[in-house]
């Protein structure tokens, strides 16, 4: 029966979380341990520290391995709430790209294999990247194009390759490595300290909130025991749909928070600036923007719950995921985009946590899939259902 | 609990509605009988009998009127299915202004006016009108500038004014007339038959839908006898927001039937017509329009399941009314806008129902509320959250 | 050296253009003797003779054939001016697809073929068409799919095919119609009255402006004497860009002058209607539509003005004329679209003029050439002018 | 006549700087001498010495003072070519806000103001600030909120307030003031090294390419003799439109270069990279956005040559440099947004020097005005050609 209220427990966490983050993590948003590749290890183990504190951390993972087990449908209430600050989602442990990561092994890892990376890093000790992202002529929007290798050594895999735009690989303990196998794209379980990976440079970027910033890594031989390879060789790809789709989907859920506090915070100005003889908000100019704030933001809302209510069901969701991407992260950059025009001067600075979002938000259109590989495939799942024949 | 599953009844009930609309509607949209002003009163009965036939009249009216006993969720789901076909409302009985009219009038007559009024018009003998709008300088969008007046003349009103875009007058057998009385705006329920009752003349208008169309109403000195004031004097306007709050949602929900069906008749021209070496959804550029017509397709379509599933709760929903009015009209004329274009010069004829959707939904952007005074609410209600105090 | 002053002469011309629209072509608009397929004969006879007296008829054709032998930037001018009112290029006898076709007549035809067809066209007497567009599979977007056969038969081609939306052909005196001869795609110049001639049926569209309207045509083994093949034979796409490229400018300035007239209609709405306490137009919501209006006019007559520069200068102008259509035929649909919403109820009714440019707006935006392909071909220059070889 | 040629002298100096761009500024691109607040003192200084040595300092200046004397068309010309860079304005001094008050300079201080201060300024040897904007509830985008004061004391004013987002005041030479003095308005020019002048703080912003950065100003009774006085007391919002018109079209020139870099840099792209079997330009779904591209950047330039030509004429270029500002900024604006795009992930890294233009743009849609201010002053401008008399 079509229902858009959360039961009982997923309201009392999400007010539980919506109190957590405004009276415990807003404060931290102008503590100087963060620079342009985000919060330092120190900021972040004092957040999850924070969170562990209140019973908040790794809420999506099971309960078995540390986390609050919630389903897509609770993630959606939590991880919004958590995102209304850019620090939120790094203090309970739910950002990305650790998040898709522990949603991965828990899939598809070995107990072993869950024992040894999974634990710590859904405890907050360790952090994770995701090495699939390749500089051109690599693997970028067309994951075919992949470059790196792995060739089969005794019981060992030797990766070399290039990878580009890597998350979180400065300070992590291990990185999840897709490369080019005899049996097919293949992902590999691999420590960071493994003899042989180079982190070339941290690039400098717009986003600027993700811990441990966005690195150039460098594969020289670097042996990996074929115990680390992820589910079955060859299936790379395969599992990469697992983690993305609904890792694509907890963007928008943080990134909707997100956009919600960029509101709340020019509404705010709108209410109280004056100009011309009447408050910002007054004039329609920034009213119908405040206006256009609230659909986008509620529609946006509506197709993430829609499709983690399609996730939860078990039911096929890579359409609804694509569309959610493409939806959420094009209508929350609007916001964000209104927000600092509403702010003028003021929403080009970094004294406004809007800029700061409004940055990050540019660059969510274009992580996870750009929105033209998002739209290409609803497009091509649109003409399947044309009548056959003609 | 969040859940967008409809129930077994709400499925069964859609499809039985889907099933009629494509088997015994949609055959009929090229019937003669229709012209600028909808289908000819004969056609109308036609289409009536059919549904009533299939059990399928009335569908949001009471059981005890003669209509299925739907809620808002359950309408949500039959009229869109309705709403495929352009006669699809007007075959169920669920069209408007009668759709609305009977949902007020179930709210808020006496049961002698019900019996009176109501009955027939569930039944789909009868039609009616809503004769609020004014020509300037009287009530458009700002329905404080009513003019028309009710002057007490011992047991009846004595209505004089003139009335503007009054759809379905012609043919009508009683009009719902807001007019200004000593009490404040009230409303009167009035026989079209009544003395003094002019039709100017039909309107041409842009959209050719309505049965009766657009209509020119004058009142010289019709008398109404005071035991046909609709709920009390004084509080028209209040009674104007029962009607027009879900009146709204219900042409957003039959809109989202047209729309879905320009997209389908699109999607199918874009699957087989070819141009240079390949099929036009072939190529990004109107592939991509298909995708965007999903997404607005979706999001209409959620929007609508939130705000009826507000209004089944019974909590407020003006805003919510007002939000889904200006997402779905903006949202479904661009998916009617895009339709035209990947049909090319079949697009702008009548030869595809495409053309007519179009238009029909260019107007929809201003009826019941054009798209800027429901922003300026949204923008008012966003307003006075801010805290107080600056 | 860059200016922007017409010439004193093109300012009087444009002036005198103007004060005819105005006083002699808008009091026709609400002429009885238009339909669905445009004016009538008698009304477009009428209106030329009104022309002709004021010795204002074909300004864009040379004086030897009658006309007042203006360059491109002159028909800027004046065709704005003339767009003011629907009727004004019926009126000067400049409208689409006489224009065009007059235009490359004077061009590529013969002195003969210029006797018989192009004199008593570029005097009003005859009306022509152009027979291109193809129903489905045939040629529309692309012109590669054309179907129409030409075959040799001694001195004479005979014709086979089916056209369709092919403007004025009722009531034509001739057409040039685009068929696959032996050599290629080859224009013949043929008297409606040929036999083997059939106008199956006029379409009912959406723009209803065109004198003739749109009309289904086919071709039964009509004779046409090879000297009537226009140019040479097999060069008949060549020519059509020589017709199109210009053709498509100038419908950019009557509808230039067309939405002009929109916007001047809603202005002076705006600045007298009221609604919740101030006029419309000083409610920024609709005070900013008009600011869109003035600068996507502005803009719109600037891209004009330069590719109408351009032509005059012989340079080559398809790229220059492809993105002026796609500019200017959003553009100027974009402001058609703001005045129907700003007239609110009025916008959608023939009451308004507005409806009426909104219409044929609409359609603009496929006529000669659907956005698509103009975006399609913009981009190809573009890329073109990367560096080589990489 | 309507003209769009360049003269010969402005085709030549065009080269010229263009040559000059790419050849000797594009290679300092990566200079690190360049941080938050923009390139160093020591950086300009070498830009500056070799644009002094081609001849190629303060374009706009007269030659009295050291420029090449353009006039408005020459300086279009001239400064999209410098703004090809980012680095190009400074390197030509002819960037915000020097290039402003060096405009304004000349047009209204006195001879001897102009030798103290209009000299050094052109010849790159100091640089300036314009001290307007206020922090809330100052003078933002309404002047009239101005609070700073200036009391007369004998033969000098006392300055107090407070001014934000000052551009440029870390290492200026001096600051015209806007403050309130008895006569109202006025501006006064005040050397930075004036008692009383305190730089409170650099502010972190989106944009990081204005040397010296944005500063928060305090003024604690700040002595300015009365001679300093820039034109008449009083006259302070009448000289800042004289300022601002121009300033706001320089500021369109300049960033119309930016974006065409960027769009340069986004095309020759999309024609190496390729994507899922063919280059990214190909893929129509990124080709249209170079089309879109090439539209902005065309209908930019077409408005910024016109207004130039306007202010060339001597004739009142208030509306049309606020048309102006409004279409380049959110054109060129969406212009580095699609850029940022299609380079995908390379897009939101320093690396290309898109991020940084992309920044740039989003903040020009705030500075000098935000659109809104300008749509506001369009509208009604636009009412006030309404027929009177209703």
């Amino acid at each position: 029966m079509i229902d858009f209220s959360p039961t009982p427990e997923q309201e009392a966490l999400r007010a539980k979380v919506d109190a957590f983050i405004r009276t415990r993590v807003v404060p931290l948003e102008t503590d100087p341990r963060q620079g342009p590749h985000g919060p330092s290890e120190e900021l972040r183990l004092e957040l999850n520290a924070l969170a562990r504190a209140d019973g908040l951390l790794a809420p999506h993972v099971g309960k078995a391995w540390g986390g609050l087990g919630l389903d897509h449908a609770g993630c959606a209430l939590v991880f919004e709430a958590a995102g209304y600050s850019p620090l939120g989602p790094i203090a309970l442990n739910c950002s990305a790209p650790d998040e898709g990561n522990m949603h991965m092994l828990e899939l598809i890892a070995t107990e072993a294999q869950k024992e040894r990376y999974l634990r710590a890093l859904a405890a907050g000790e360790t952090r994770s990247c995701f090495a699939m992202t390749e500089p051109a002529p690599g693997a970028g929007a067309d994951p075919d194009l992949l470059l790196t290798e792995a060739r089969r050594d005794g019981d060992h895999y030797v990766v070399n390759g290039r990878k580009w735009l890597i998350t979180g690989a400065q300070g992590a303990a291990f990185a999840i490595i897709m490369a080019r196998a005899e049996e097919g794209a293949t992902m590999l379980l691999c420590d960071m300290s493994a003899p042989g990976i180079v982190i070339e440079r941290i690039l400098d970027t717009l986003d600027q909130g993700f811990a441990g910033g966005h690195a150039v890594l460098r594969f020289d031989a670097v042996r990996v025991p074929i115990e680390n390879v992820l589910g079955a060789a060859g299936e790379g790809f395969k599992y990469a749909q697992v983690r993305l789709a609904p890792a694509r989907l907890t963007h928008c859920m943080r990134w909707l928070g997100a956009a919600t506090r960029a509101h709340d915070v020019a509404r705010d100005y709108a209410a109280k600036r004056r100009a011309f003889g009447k408050t910002l908000g007054e004039h329609e100019g920034v009213g119908f923007m405040l206006a256009d704030n609230e659909i986008d933001l509620h529609q946006s809302r509506l197709v993430i719950w829609h499709c983690a209510w399609l996730l939860d069901q078990g039911r096929s969701a890579g359409s609804a995921s694509s569309l959610a991407k493409v939806t959420c992260s094009e209508a929350l950059f609007r916001v964000a985009d209104r927000c600092v025009q509403i702010l003028g001067g003021m929403g080009v600075t970094h004294d406004s946590v809007v800029e700061r979002i409004f940055r990050e938000l540019r660059a969510f259109r274009i992580y996870d899939g750009p929105s033209e590989v998002h739209r290409w495939a609803l497009a091509r799942r649109a003409l399947r259902a044309a009548p056959k024949g003609h």
